[in-house]
C-alpha cells in the first residue's frame, strides 16, 4: 500500500517558515535570508533546478538523488489553504507538482488542471476524505503531506504519517511556524531509519514504529 | 581559549524536558517512558555507565567515545537554578561533575564542595559574572552550559556559545521545555561541523560561524 510520508524543510529551532513572510513583508526580520539559508542545501541540487527550469548546471551527489527518488515517489499531495493560496500567486503555469493536489479547505471551486499534469482538487470534507482521495489516486506510487505545519498536524495526530523526512539547516530563525506544535496523546511513535549527512543540512528520515 | 559549549538531548519535536517531568508526578503524560526514549542511546553507554557508577558492562564503540570525550574536555559547568535544585536532591554524594559547578540563582550561599572534585558555586550576579569565573576555573578545558533551557536561551542571546552539541532522538514529547525560545535577533549562526549517526540518536555538532 501507498506510504504516506513528510518531507519538509526545518530550521535547527525547529521552525518550517520563518516569522512574517509574505511578499507583502519582504524586510521583515530578515525572513529573505532565513529562508535562503534553509533551502541553501537544495537550490543548487541539479534536480531541482531541472524541474523548477532554472537552466542547466548543478550538484549531482547523494543529495541530489535524494530530491529525485523523493519526488519520483509521489504519486499524490496534499496541502493546506494557505499554502495552496501563497503558491497560486508563484508558482509558474506548470505548477512543480506533476500529480494530482488534494487542497484542505472551506473554499468550494472545481479541480484546477495545470499544463505538466498537476491538478488541483478542493476537499471540504476533511483531511480523512482528502487521505482517501490521495490514495485512490496514487497507485502504488506514495503520497506527500506537503505542508503547511498545521496540515502536517492534523496528519500526525490522526497517526497516519508512516514516514517524517526532514532536511534540518543549521539556521535558527527564533520565531515562525513550528513544525511540532498541538500533537495529542498518544503521541505517534518513529525510529530513526536513515541519516545523510550534507555540508549544508542533515537529511534525516524516521518511519514509524 | 576556552570554548563555550552546549550539549544536550534533544526530543524529535525540541523539548529538553517532558511536560510536568517531576518525582512528585511520577504517571504524568507518561513521562517517564518519554524521558527513557530521549536517553535511550546513552544509558547503555560504558563511560557513563562507570561515571555514574551503574556497574560494568555497556557499549565501547564511537558513541560511547563521544561521551567520553565530551565528558573530559569539560573545565567548568554552568547551570541554572532549578537544574540545581533537581539535581541536589537526586545526584549521589560523588556529584558527577567532577569540575566547578556555578549555579545562577537569587539565593545566597557558600560553596559546596562535594566528594570526588564538584564544587558548587552560587553566583548572584548573572550569566556573565557565572562564565567569567568558568573560564578562570576551566584553564585550558571548556565550559559546558549544562542548562536548563532558560540557561542556555540566555546565553544564546548573549551571543557567546562557540558550539552546540545536540544528541536528537526520534521521540516526540508533544509537550515541555524547548530548548529553542525567546531567542533574539540578531540570531547566533551556525554551521554543521560533525554528524554522528548512532541507531537511537542522532549526534548533532554546530560551531558558530
Amino acid at each position: 500500500m501507498s506510504k504516506v510520508f513528510v518531507n519538509v524543510a526545518l530550521s535547527l529551532d525547529g521552525y518550517l517558515a520563518p516569522e512574517g513572510m509574505t511578499m507583502e513583508n519582504p524586510g521583515y526580520k530578515d525572513w529573505g535570508a532565513k529562508w535562503g539559508a534553509l533551502m541553501a542545501w537544495l537550490l543548487n541540487q541539479r534536480y531541482f533546478r531541472e524541474n523548477l527550469k532554472f537552466g542547466p548546471g548543478g550538484e549531482t551527489g547523494p543529495v541530489n538523488d535524494l530530491v529525485r527518488s523523493t519526488t519520483e515517489r509521489i504519486g499524490a499531495n496534499i496541502m493546506g489553504k494557505r499554502m495552496f493560496d501563497q503558491g497560486e500567486r508563484s508558482w509558474p503555469d506548470d505548477a512543480p507538482f506533476h500529480t494530482p493536489v488534494y487542497v484542505l479547505t472551506n473554499v468550494r471551486r472545481e479541480p484546477w488542471a495545470r499544463p505538466g499534469g498537476t491538478t488541483f482538487h478542493f476537499i471540504n470534507d476533511g483531511p480523512e476524505r482528502a487521505l482517501g482521495l490521495a490514495r485512490e489516486a496514487a497507485g502504488v506510487r506514495d503520497i506527500r503531506i506537503a505542508g503547511g505545519a498545521d496540515v502536517i498536524q492534523q496528519y500526525l495526530n490522526l497517526g497516519v504519517i508512516d514516514e517524517l523526512e526532514i532536511a534540518l539547516s543549521p539556521v535558527l530563525f527564533g520565531g515562525g511556524r513550528r513544525l511540532f506544535e498541538g500533537l495529542r496523546e498518544p503521541l505517534p511513535r518513529f525510529r530513526i531509519d536513515k541519516v545523510l549527512d550534507g555540508p549544508a543540512a542533515t537529511h534525516l528520515r524516521y518511519v514509524r514504529q
